[in-house]
């Protein structure tokens, strides 16, 4: 196929939470979503539930009007270095899919009860795949220094949250 | 969003490597690829480079016209038991998209060159990310019997590739 060519794709259902766009929480740790699959694919859920991790691929519909600056700060922080967005995970990229590990808490029908997972209520769910330690988990990755900092303050404003 | 509107995308780039379509290796550990990303967004890829692992999302553009049957053994193994296709990752799925977490060995301009990429040469790239050790890295999750039996047996088909 070409560079040029449209690829087409269509929800397999949707995120619900208590969380609308325009109302995130503090922390997306510990938020329960349910991720709501259309009926006609319940049976192909059947045996994901024999993990404990599942990978959820959204549609970040919400970014695509805002357009995509080539360079970025990891978080919008400003105490990030500018980088390209292919090497940040922002949402504003040419092709907005996110892709997120979760442990799957429960499966009821068509309906995956999932934690942490940081996406507004209402966003298109474009697959789900089972996480598989052996070619997903990669404990010896390493990063560059801005991320490392970048955990730091995500830490401390972990702690910031507890002590208040 | 409603879940019969469609979802657009463009190709960012290709995979180029020596596996066309019907010429599958006996295993993608070890075989190297180019992922030739559209000049355009050259430099939204500054800064990739300073992570070890990245993740790529590709468009599966042969397995659609294959459709996609409810219930797969794993990888069509027959030692392998029927499970609905979200259970697997199998490329016949609804929105057949790609993840795969490689090394990034290089970034020369607009190439960047990864290991043990399981993609055909002309497989349509959608996204590129950084992989984050905290979020992306589970180590503590788990599989079904199943999946762990395969992995048996991928062990057992890499002994007799080195003794043959």
């Amino acid at each position: 196929m070409s560079s040029s060519e449209k690829i087409e794709f269509q929800p397999i259902g949707f995120v619900r939470n208590d969380h609308p766009y325009g109302q995130r929480p503090p922390t997306w740790q510990g938020i329960c979503s349910r991720l709501q699959i259309d009926p006609r694919w319940q049976e192909a859920l059947d045996g994901l539930d024999g993990f404990s991790h599942i990978i959820v691929l959204c549609y970040l519909h919400l970014s695509r009007e805002r357009g995509a600056p080539v360079r970025v700060r990891a978080q919008g922080n400003p105490e990030m270095p500018l980088v390209g967005f292919f090497g940040t995970r922002t949402p504003t990229r040419p092709n907005p899919i996110s892709m997120t590990v979760v442990p799957l808490i429960e499966r009821q029908g068509n309906v995956l009860q999932v934690q942490n997972l940081d996406m507004y209520d209402g966003t298109p769910v474009l697959d789900i795949k089972p996480y598989l330690t052996r070619g997903d988990c990669h404990p010896q990755a390493t990063s560059p220094e801005w991320i490392i900092r970048l955990w730091a303050i995500h830490d401390a404003q972990a702690r910031e949250r507890e002590n208040s």
